[in-house]
């Protein structure tokens, strides 16, 4: 880290661009392409600055020195914000340019870093110095990339919790518990021959293990809830072509639109398939209609439906006449492990009475099905009719517990691994203690359970391959 | 403008998002949204601060008070920028939040600026205020979003002089020159009576109004080079198919690879078909291949082609064999007003004899081409053979002036359009004056001159319709 370090930390393409120097040379570096009020070396912290950046002239001696410029010499007319170390995001000291935001130009003032001796950071480099200097553990800096990229309240509320040290300090409080319980079976360990001292029996270590493994079961549990949020649940629209799919798609889409999205070269694709209810992001499932040209492409119609079906957590089963029973004993099949609901669409062409005596059959024809469903609904896509009841059961039927204030919802893959491991060892001390087994082997696993934890908020060295694999995810300008 | 504004300033999905608040409101708004150390009104201008962006609480009363915030409530965590009256880019209070790049999270801070009672800004509107308030002129703001829109060295040149006041200054002295001549009519004018007195000759006169002509012709004329480099000089590559069209155009393209680039989310479209050689943008023209599948297919090949070769000003023509003379003839036909190189592909394949003897051939053939063509040469495609040798041919045939420290280039349609009127107006005043016209009939086209002139910095009152005209192509945020 005796390097310094720049990187574009916007999007290219915007009005504004800003460029990030962190370092020891940061302010060096600066001053040597920067031209406003004063000497730049000597910029207070926290402070913004007008003025150009300039290039560099190439001397006779390879020597790199500042120049007069011209107009057409100047590379851009910037604001800089000057941080000195440790107050600074990295903890070191740190420039960002606001440059106007020409990838032309972005280009040329990294190149202008580079040659004054910068290096290009990589992904994530910011956050891993926030780290190695102590301004933030391990779990918060996953937290951070979390954050950039929330696309809703649910993932926002999870990752601003984590960046704000929930897991930390839901971390702290286990560690405390579980140094106790060290430290209680170490007094014994180490006084045993001391007849005259009284140590804690083995029922009330007991007790404090088992309170110690429902903390780390509950956290371990929170990952299915915190993955459902992160990645968006899973939902397949399946029936037949032309039923139609794409019309509710796109009725279920059509509020999606965002502020930002006004800003000149936002596109619809980013946003995919997903739609927001209640905060919480549901991830539609691209099916291929059950086309019916000849009964050899319907099989693979219906396979590829199946399929979809399978990655699916919810499925929206769109009818617009009656199932055979054999297509809802199929159906009933494949959606065992998930949520059916049924949706009869073009309730507008159809009478009331025709609606009413097909619910009806329906109704009988799945009545076996209620084992697993509990959703029969009518919609028209096309008008929009009971669409957002239809929403309400979707939400309701993904069943996500409603975040309180100070629940801590694990959502990291890495996390939930490591407290995975925590609990298996945990079992191993409560058969111990059940067993009698000496304090010595149940002392070991407890300090494996210590270290094992640990690895979450990264409070022991942390070897650079875990290092790397945390934040090569990451985008380059963090 | 006693309204405040917001925007996004930088593009979305980087992470960094930077967010401007501009107008008299921007501090206080700010205090009720920000919580960092201290009372954010009063924030000394051009200083940073850390701290929390929390929402706004809904009392009874309709009235909007902050309220203490859980860390699931905590929008972001941010830095904000104070800049104070008239020390800022628009000339107004403004603030400048930069958070982290979640199109989730800037949605949500604009919402609640909205909320606070910020309206979104209007594309160039930041840009537009600093122009009412005196910041820069209205060819200053033209020059604004063509750095930010600049892809090279000349288009950033060419802003970036006429950002540093480039335009202003020529037309600076235009302006000067113009009121001598006024002054010198009106003089006449008004003293005519008194025969003591003496007046400039008109022979004089005639001599400063031509050179005022020269200064302006010579800054009309520079806008069909300011255009060529804006825009990108059009360049089409004809041939047959198979011959090496896309090749050639990818060998060309190879370098074009950009350390912003890197940048996770930029992606190779953005680049499109353009080459930049020696700073000077090339755009490559699409052009069908001539397919010789049927002859009537053919014929719409052809005409494809040469659709594409009437919208080019440089033609490369790219062969693999000797061409018809019919050929030969049709391209001397089509390219009267261009410039047309000659390109013998695939020299890899053939041996040098076949070379020579095709070389002779060919410049017999295109001897009588000589009046429009001075190029002839051949290329390995594939193999990068003698491209460099290309590209410079390429950059002569498109006969840039190579521009000077101080050349001002007009390359602003609208400038332009002003110049030309003035120019009309100034060859009625040389009539007038060859023919003994009275001075106060010159007198009025020289006024009409200088308001026309003015138009160009908007020196004088602007009316909102131009405004609104100058300003719709810039990007919001700026």
């Amino acid at each position: 880290m005796t390097d310094t370090i720049c990187a574009l930390a916007t999007a290219p393409g915007g009005a504004l661009g800003i460029i990030r120097i962190s370092g020891p040379q940061s302010l060096e570096i600066l001053s040597r392409v920067f031209r406003g009020s004063g000497d730049a070396l000597t910029y207070p912290a926290n402070t913004i600055h007008y003025g150009h950046l300039v290039p560099l002239l190439q001397e006779g001696s390879g020597e790199v020195t500042p120049h007069k410029v011209t107009p057409h010499e100047i590379l851009d007319e910037v604001m800089v914000s000057v941080f000195r170390a440790p107050h600074s995001y990295t903890g070191e000291d740190s420039v960002e340019i606001s440059c106007h935001g020409s990838r032309y130009i972005l280009n040329k003032v990294l190149e202008l870093l580079i040659a004054c001796g910068c290096r290009m950071a990589n992904p994530g480099e910011y956050t891993m110095r926030a780290y190695l200097n102590g301004k933030m553990d391990l779990s918060q800096t996953e937290a951070v990339a979390d954050l950039i990229a929330s696309t809703n309240k649910a993932t926002h509320q999870m990752a601003m919790s984590q960046l704000r040290g929930g897991i930390s300090t839901e971390l702290g409080h286990l560690r405390e518990q579980l140094l106790r319980l060290t430290s209680l079976l170490e007094l014994e360990l180490d006084f045993s021959d001391h007849e005259d001292l009284e140590f804690a029996d083995r029922s009330e270590l007991l007790d404090l293990t088992k309170k110690i493994d429902n903390h780390i079961t509950r956290l371990s549990k929170s990952f299915k809830t915190g993955q459902a949020l992160k990645q968006g649940i899973p939902v397949a629209i399946v029936g037949k072509t032309n039923v139609g799919k794409s019309t509710l798609l796109n009725a279920l889409l059509k509020d999606d639109r965002a502020i930002v999205s006004d800003v000149h070269g936002t596109t619809r694709d980013t946003i995919e398939d997903t739609i927001d209810i209640n905060g919480i992001t549901f991830r539609f499932i691209d099916t291929a209609g059950i086309r019916q040209t000849t009964d050899e492409v319907e099989q693979i119609g219906i396979s590829r439906t199946y399929s979809a079906i399978d990655k699916a957590r919810i499925v929206l089963w769109l009818i617009d006449a009656e199932p055979t029973s054999e297509e809802v004993q199929e159906m009933h099949e494949r959606c065992k492990d998930k949520s059916l609901i049924i949706i009869f669409n073009k309730i507008d062409i159809i009478s009331n009475r025709s609606t009413e005596s097909l619910f009806s059959h329906l109704s009988s024809l799945t009545s076996h099905l209620l084992s697993i469903t509990s959703h029969l609904l009518s919609i028209s896509a096309k008008f929009g009719t009971n669409l957002s009841n239809l929403e309400s059961t979707i939400y309701q039927t993904a069943d996500i517990p409603s975040l309180q204030e100070n629940d801590i919802i694990i959502s990291n893959a890495r996390h939930y691994d490591a407290l995975t491991r925590a609990h298996a060892h945990l079992e191993r001390v409560l058969n111990g203690l059940n067993n009698e087994l000496s304090g010595d082997l149940l002392s070991e696993d407890l300090h494996l359970i210590l270290d094992t934890l640990a690895e979450i908020t990264g409070g022991q060295i942390t070897p650079n391959e875990v290092l790397g694999n945390i934040f090569k995810n990451f985008c380059v300008g963090k």
